[in-house]
């Protein structure tokens, strides 16, 4: 098996997108990391090369069958100019649970993990100065073997593609409004809500289109037995505190194990807050807010953080949380996590991974 | 607006497998039929092409949200070397329907036909001749646009590959064993079951390969919900024979809507059998097993068009169905479908399209 990384390095360079003009994954460093899986053979050719298209036969399974997984993390850079990762090793973890329900193979997470140290070592250039930015680090593996039996493929790519992204909040957090979703369905107990799996986010786009008719801005997603319970916002996890207490939904087997949401968990708990993971009902929500308890709501996720909710419409119902302001623990939550994950402050928990 | 066809032959003609040899979904014709979708332009620049590798960006979305659909049919030809194709107007309209859960814009199915057409006429040596045996057509669609924003595609591929298949029994029909699971499931009401999309199929590996381990064939899956009520079977939909009634699940928001499926309701009535679509569960067949009246079961799809079923396993209880023989409907059923395919029956219904 060859697993020594080998660099083959672009002769091109693209120009950098400056701060103010970094768009969501839509621009891309100067190369790509990439390995091969072949039945018997294993994982091999690890491989950094220059970013370019990639070359598929029209069989290839992820085209058909959709054996596809990802993963999102983000590498910030200090103000002493460190390069920090913010718990890679578990976006690598969950990236095998993920692979392990859609029967891709795993990879091997260690070595995996210093292939994308040394890619970063390269692609340092690529990663953005200013307050609020960071580069977005995609890892994903998809089916190529060319053939349409509806069983697992016998090989696989692993990629990881890299774009830098500017502050999501680039005027200040925003509490956003939330749609309660009662008739699509993210995910359901024995399906797949709990991996990362490419299929899980475009069957939410419908759900999505019927928010934003709402003027709304995300879809809250309730439970796919009972249509009662609350399990995520749009492709976060989601937080309540309701009369001092913060809960969040307990992993049920449909929903995503976010890392911001157990690092939220762990942060609360530091600070002896009464915290619980548990089924919530939109009754129970709907009855704090009557009674004048329910204090903050917030999404949690790679990509935004923290992302306060505003306003939470049900069933007719609407809900105005905090007057549509940014809550306290909203905000301590969202300046300690961005403070340690750049490096501003200290890192109890030992969270991030600096790249030497 | 581009749809004129444009045709590309190859220079190059693959050897033709031998009628011996014809392995499902890995042997493809030397042309392809490709169209692109760009918003604001629509479908546009059908073609036909040599059949080889696409080139796609890194941050193509098919890789990491999964919009993607699919179609399967068959092309046949008949003993007086006429090519027939079964009821593709169905599957055009279902491609449509599958696009939009996934909010892909639909294609004209008027005109994709006549490309459809176009393209066989121009593969039709590709067809092959011995008995049982026919081209498999797989028109597929996913979304190209380089962009890591979870929201649905600017921009798509439509294509469809041929693939010569074999006769799937070359053996006789043989009845198959089903393993009935109880915690994997494929597919709840509001989600994307009733959709021909990528993720709904390797989503259901890990239920299968456990299956496999149970020494069964196939999966037979109940609702999400209550997990007591059959759906469907592996990637065939499920009919009963119980006490002269014909049963088949209805159409409740997450089972496929076979167009085999419809074809035997049709056909059934028009036998004046007794038939029903209404909810089933597994507590019914069992009761109708005990009491002796499980006369027949089958699952139907394009692949097998009739899969007899000959043991039923459901939490430790075995139901051995027809002493595992193939039985009278289900064998009736099987000819005269395949027969109307074919040619060698007359086709009342209309069924058939001829290749001119």
């Amino acid at each position: 098996m060859t697993d020594r990384l080998e660099i083959i390095k672009s002769t091109k360079r693209k120009a950098k997108p400056d701060a103010g003009n970094l768009v969501f994954g839509k621009q891309f460093s100067d190369h790509m990391l990439m390995m091969d899986y072949l039945e018997g053979e294993g994982w091999i050719n690890p491989r950094i090369v220059p970013y370019e298209p990639i070359s598929l036969d029209p069989a290839a399974m992820v085209f058909h069958y959709g054996q596809s997984v990802f993963e999102g993390l983000k590498a910030y850079r200090t103000e002493d100019e460190r390069i920090l990762l913010f718990r890679p090793e578990k976006n690598l973890q969950r990236l095998n649970r993920s692979s392990d329900r859609l029967s891709i193979p795993a990879i091997d997470e260690e070595k995996v993990l210093g292939y994308l140290k040394e890619f970063l070592k390269l692609e340092k250039d690529w990663i953005p100065t200013a307050e609020g930015t960071s580069l977005y680090i995609r890892p994903f593996i998809f089916a190529t073997e060319p053939n349409l039996s509806v069983a697992p493929s016998k090989a696989y790519t692993f990629m990881v593609i890299l774009s830098p992204v500017g502050s999501y909040y680039a005027e200040g957090i925003h509490p956003v409004g939330i749609y309660v979703e009662n008739s699509y369905t993210r995910a359901v107990r024995g399906g797949t809500g709990t991996a990362k799996t490419a299929g899980n986010y475009s069957a939410a786009y419908k759900a999505q289109e019927r928010a934003t008719e709402m003027g709304q801005s995300q879809v809250l997603w309730l439970d796919g037995v009972e249509k009662k319970y609350i399990e995520e916002v749009g492709s976060m996890n989601v937080f309540f505190k309701i009369n001092g207490e913060v809960v969040t939904p307990a992993l049920n087997g449909s929903i995503l194990e976010g890392i911001t949401r157990m690092s939220i968990l762990e942060l609360l708990k530091s600070w002896g807050m009464n915290v619980s993971e548990r089924r919530i009902s939109m009754e129970e929500i709907y009855q704090a807010y009557e009674a004048g308890q329910l204090e903050e709501a917030f999404g949690t996720g790679t990509a935004a953080v923290i992302s306060p909710v505003g306003e939470l419409n049900w069933d007719g119902r609407k809900m105005v949380i905090n007057d549509r302001q940014t809550g306290p623990l909203s905000k301590k939550l969202y300046d300690t996590l961005t403070g340690i994950q750049t490096g501003r402050l200290d890192d109890p928990f030992n969270w991030t991974t600096e790249i030497k």
